[in-house]
């Protein structure tokens, strides 16, 4: 796992081989693995990133015929029946030994109340645009504490399409790739009115979830309008703490969520409003009571889920847990939108205009510009136009 | 549920209120949940599709002080407190009713084995462009099928994208919108390559897989390169069947995929080859034998883990759940990329030109136009430019 050790020595079993380290640990790994694994250009394409050995290929018995150390200190097995010959770099089975089974990138997140984020993760929007460094400390940000203010963007409209994509593409929806946040006559959802906005996640009527959510501060006179984020993986770690019984309900009772306009979109989505990953880490914080449908557990689990909803609710809205911000022009406000709750204070139209923009990406797309970033790939490479 | 019985009476209990239909049958509602559902225009709001009422303001030991029938057989509530006013119509709170706990809307699916589809289910291109009842007997194929041919599309290059919108905008990736399926000089795919590819599933190592796939044929006069669906679902309940072990396996051990290009892309997704939904039914068959990154599950599960993965690939290879069938230029073939496995096989660039386009809609917006079409919503109303 240090990625500096060499195998030392090697010992054959009847359907796998033990390999001893130099600095005494051993790993096993099983012919069968290990054969489907073959990095040689034929079970693995040279320049395509894909698999050419089909795991359906390979004999129940296979086993080699001969093993051996390389020079390097790496594995090297030729198999018995066709000769095929597999050399494996140590580095490369050090760091895909499964003794211990999987190694989860488990993210490093900082959970937060409102008090310990104030003032918030920042960083400006000329070193994200124009540094891989500046990206870098911007997802970073957003992949610990679920928020980071990108400050000075210029006030034109669209700027924000430019940061998201030093991410990625956009993620669409039925509101557009790019949508203005202002108080319209004739609105498709509450967030395009005056009206206060209790916090929530965004889109939860769909299955899939927009990861990353950009919202940029155009033009702001209005009285009112504050801005709230509420660390919603905080409040479920509160609610487990706190009332077991609640958090073990909202982790296993699906929910429904509808959206349906008048205009074509009718999206729907059950899923628990706790969502838990596979290593049982909180993976969506679902949480939007303007798009709740009416509950429908069975009778007897009625009141329970309902006591469970709404002491996590009391949670979310305690304040413990709160962020509250007044946007300035050329702000942006970004947030992991399956974690951090955003919401906002009722506003005056008449008093001056409030323009936002705002767009999202999707989470697989963030986690990916990370990885490469962490990689050294140079993100401006693939500013392919979409 | 049959949407035309009437309350007949209505009995009270301490936190719930029993209605007794004119049918004689009998359903119950908590207080807690009736305020909730209130329906009126202070707690919906009139036009955005978004509930005002929230769900924390309502007191805990909310009840009514009285309660009565409708003169239309509906249900009325006057809340104790603060008088608020409730009447909920005698359809809606049949809809809603919730006894006997959450409906699911089941997709109305058919398994099949090659023979049991060919010829495989189809449309005409004109119908689909040119009416409601052709866009809905299409979706209705693939929510059946998992597949669904559309038949004598222009062979003009980018025709795919205006099938694809009848449906929905399309869903982006990192091989763009709009993919070109041609043999390339330097590919990021083996589907760019002239290379057989075994029956997958695409872009597994998203944690969010696009829904539905479109892949329109443009020109095809090369050797070989016959097309290969197979349907996942019939194989994973052919493995339920049979070898329960491996079935229950593979539905609860997360397996890792990845992609990695040189280019910025590194996706990766943890999930279980066959996904269950909350209901216990299959909702993704993960197959891709290209993308699989090798097995880290603990030691002891390794070789129970392959028998698993092997003997389900091998019912997906095994012919008797595949269809074969050759493209034709102006073929569109669709398929339900949660479920329908494609392939294709080798063929030989140098005999002659193949050139297929493909594209992306994703599974939430297949439903959303599913449902308003359901609901006779007309489809070209929101054929906004995306």
């Amino acid at each position: 796992m240090n990625g500096t050790r060499a195998i030392a020595d090697v010992d054959r079993e009847v359907d796998r081989v033990v390999v001893t380290w130099d600095d005494g640990g051993r790993s096993t790994f099983h012919h069968l693995w290990l054969r489907d694994n073959c990095p040689c250009p034929s079970c693995r394409h040279p320049s395509v990133p894909e698999r050419l050995v089909d795991t359906l290929s390979i004999a129940d018995k296979i086993a080699p015929e001969t093993v051996g150390v390389t020079a390097l200190g790496g594995l090297d097995v030729t198999w018995a029946g066709d000769g095929h010959r597999s050399t494996f770099a140590a580095d490369w089975l050090d760091e895909h030994a499964y003794d211990d089974g999987p190694r989860y990138e488990a993210p490093a997140r900082t959970l937060w109340s409102g008090g310990a984020v104030a003032p918030p993760p920042e960083v400006s929007y000329a070193a994200v645009m124009e540094s891989a460094a500046g990206l870098r400390e911007w997802l970073r940000q957003l992949e610990r504490f679920g928020v980071s203010f990108v400050r000075g963007a210029p006030t034109t409209p669209g700027t924000v399409v430019g940061l998201a994509e030093r991410i990625a593409f956009l993620r669409n929806s039925n509101f557009g790739l790019l949508w203005d946040v202002v108080s319209k006559p004739d609105p498709d959802s509450l967030a395009y009115t005056a009206h206060a906005l209790g916090p929530h996640i965004d889109l939860v009527s769909r299955e899939m979830l927009p990861g990353v959510q950009l919202l940029h501060c155009l033009v702001f006179d209005a009285d009112g309008g504050d801005s709230v984020l509420v660390d919603g993986f905080a409040c479920a770690a509160e609610l487990a703490a706190e009332d077991a019984e609640a958090y073990e309900r909202l982790t296993t009772t699906p929910v429904r969520f509808r959206y349906r306009d008048g205009a074509g979109t009718d999206v729907s989505a059950r899923v628990p409003l706790i969502r838990l990953d596979v290593d049982g880490s909180v993976r969506e914080v679902r949480y939007s009571n303007a798009l709740l449908a009416p509950l429908d557990v069975p009778t007897d689990d009625m009141l329970p889920t309902y006591r469970a909803l709404r002491a996590f609710g009391r949670i979310l809205v305690s304040g413990r847990h709160e962020l509250r911000i007044r946007l300035q022009p050329g702000d942006v406000m970004c947030f992991d939108n399956y974690r951090v709750l955003h919401g906002r204070a009722e506003f005056d139209p008449n008093s001056g205009p409030r323009h936002l923009q705002g767009c999202y990406v999707d989470r697989d797309d963030f986690l990916s510009r990370l990885r490469t970033l962490d990689s050294n790939v140079d993100p401006d490479v693939d500013r392919r136009v979409y």
